[in-house]
């Protein structure tokens, strides 16, 4: 990618928030760097990416985000390595899907060029919020808001492109149980499920805190029609693994096809793991989980990486899940993490250098 | 109402922007009043409302609202007797439908006291936006966002209660086509569709965009499921005559509870109509429409009261609706209008006088 020819326009913040940050007690996505990136999109064009010091937007009150939710973002991370190199994980892979979801919400497509130059001279401007060290990094928040004032629900006619980032320890959110959904839905057939739609998350919130009120974390979603099938989490898509076989979801016009997700089924591959891309029913993993074939539940995502699940309920009773010296979520996390931070060979050319 | 015992701040605008407005050429929601309501949430509370000049909300770029989508809304409107007295049309089912949609988004509930009282006194003050004559009105928007900083996916802890208001006149669309939704859907069983949540909307534009491009002006969708039974559409619900009877489909939680929609159904009863609320197939109307049984199709909804429809298209095909003398659509809005503007009777209690 030639970055140079695309301008950025650079305006430097005048200081520092970096010393007055604790980089070992970070809460996640509370802390944002110095600068952010903004383009604007104004009749019928982006506009040149500019970088500016992290600091309020001024919006008018009707403006459309505000009413009807026209908003697409997208997450991932930055590492750096032991030789202090800046690296990115299958960035383009984000770039491509904040487009299509992007289109499913009618906004116009970003350019390649903006995204990529305006990314790296961000990440180059913040370098010294990213920590060397296994577990950190820079978590990177590209997102798009419609901005346009006026309430009529139609597409909006400006937009701001946006990027911040925020500084990430090690992901540890304690045991996670997941509650199986009986009820409530997170996606429709023909709807905006597999967009990183704003409103796709704030419409979990509240099935999730009943969840929370009977002792789980969070909720794997089931296809709305039948509540038979598992689908994915919340910010995670999900894999079960029965006897030494593991299982997940295909992606669908509901189910977010996650960065992680598709690095792991290419890794299930490399290192011949049985692996089924297939619909996963609620009942044969109730099933295997009293016959004892349940082996484990883990969540993927660019935030947690692996996230090993401890148990689950489903239909009033609660499951517990074997604690495995040799889970398939320990051996992923190792691999990923390793080729993330420049430790091992990156086969299928994911890494993706800044400099 | 008692609304004296609640304090509201208000600080008024030093000049009126009113002298400025054209107001026999207003495009729907541009033009705003002098002022607005604005009432923040923190700290576990809703704070004292307050008044402000209309003007721009510091947003940080990591608000949640961007993000996650978490925001709902309300339409309703205002409107100007002979006498210069004001008028709201049932303004506590908006309130109420405020908090309905509010919990689904886990979004606190906004009290009473505060809604009438920070809308009343925003009215009394700009009162002059709103001119007198039939169609004539002032369209009002109240809306909740979530502010908190950070981007964690999990409902916020600040929130601001706003109310907008935008002067408008009889709202007219032009002749609008529908397009009986076949591939994308608006809502899932268990999901957000019955709430005025933001997300529910932006997700309507790029099927709506498809749906122009063939030659309609707006969707009515049907259930995600099957695709077989007509819901509603993006911001009304929908009526269909077929013979002398009226069909609409039941509210659900895939369905907004339309206040317009509610008050046709009473009307009907009130001048013995026969009106059925059950599942409409696309199957019936379609057969309908062929054998000449099809009289009328309109929505409803608080902007356009009634707007009728003059022709929709399924698989392919298209279908026209006969232009009628004495159709339903208009019976209609001559009842409620006049209920609405103080020229009729108000038999079921609907106005709410603001003085
Ligand atoms: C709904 C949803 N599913 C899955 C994921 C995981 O995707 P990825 O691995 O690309 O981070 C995310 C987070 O990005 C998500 O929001
Ligand atoms: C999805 C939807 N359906 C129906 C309506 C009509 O509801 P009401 O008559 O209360 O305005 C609206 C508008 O408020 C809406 O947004």
């Amino acid at each position: 990618m030639k970055t140079s020819t695309t301008p950025v326009d650079i305006q430097k913040a005048a200081t520092s928030k970096i010393e007055n940050t604790d980089f070992n007690n970070l809460a996640f996505g509370q802390v944002f760097t110095d600068h952010m990136m903004i383009c604007d999109y104004k009749d019928g064009a982006w506009q040149t990416p500019k970088i500016q010091p992290y600091g309020p937007l001024e919006m008018d009150p009707s403006a459309r985000v505000f009413h009807y939710g026209q908003a697409v973002f997208e997450g991932m991370k930055a590492f750096k390595d032991e030789e202090d190199q800046i690296w990115l994980f299958r960035p383009e892979d984000n770039f491509e899907r904040i487009n299509k979801s992007s289109e499913r919400l009618a906004i116009p497509a970003f350019p390649k060029e903006f995204f990529f130059a305006g990314l790296e001279e961000l990440l180059k401007l913040d370098k010294d919020w990213i920590k060397k060290g296994f577990g950190n990094s820079l978590y990177i928040r590209p997102f798009v808001i419609a901005t346009e004032a006026g309430v009529s629900a139609a597409p909006a006619k400006e937009y701001k492109f946006m990027i911040i980032c925020s500084p990430a320890q090690a992901y540890y959110s304690g045991e996670v149980r997941v509650k199986f959904s009986e009820e409530y839905s997170r996606a429709a057939d023909g709807g905006v499920g597999f967009a990183k739609a704003a409103g796709n998350y704030a419409a979990q919130f509240y099935p999730t805190n009943l969840a929370k009120d009977e002792g789980f974390q969070q909720i794997i979603w089931t296809d709305a029609n039948t509540h038979e099938y598992l689908e994915e989490a919340g910010t995670m898509n999900i894999f079960f693994r029965v006897g030494d076989k593991l299982i997940t979801a295909p992606t669908s016009d509901r189910i977010l096809d996650g960065v992680t997700r598709k690095s792991i089924i290419a890794l299930a591959k490399e290192f011949n793991i049985d692996l089924e891309v297939r619909r996963v029913s609620v009942k044969e993993i109730v099933e295997a989980a009293k016959s004892g074939d349940l082996k484990e539940i883990f969540g993927s995502g660019t935030a947690t990486v692996i996230n090993p699940i401890v148990g689950f309920g489903h239909a009033g009773k609660k499951y517990d899940l074997p604690k495995l010296e040799d889970s398939y979520a320990g051996f992923f996390k190792d691999k990923l993490t390793k080729i993330q931070y420049n430790q091992a060979a990156d086969k299928f050319n994911w890494r993706y250098q800044v400099k």
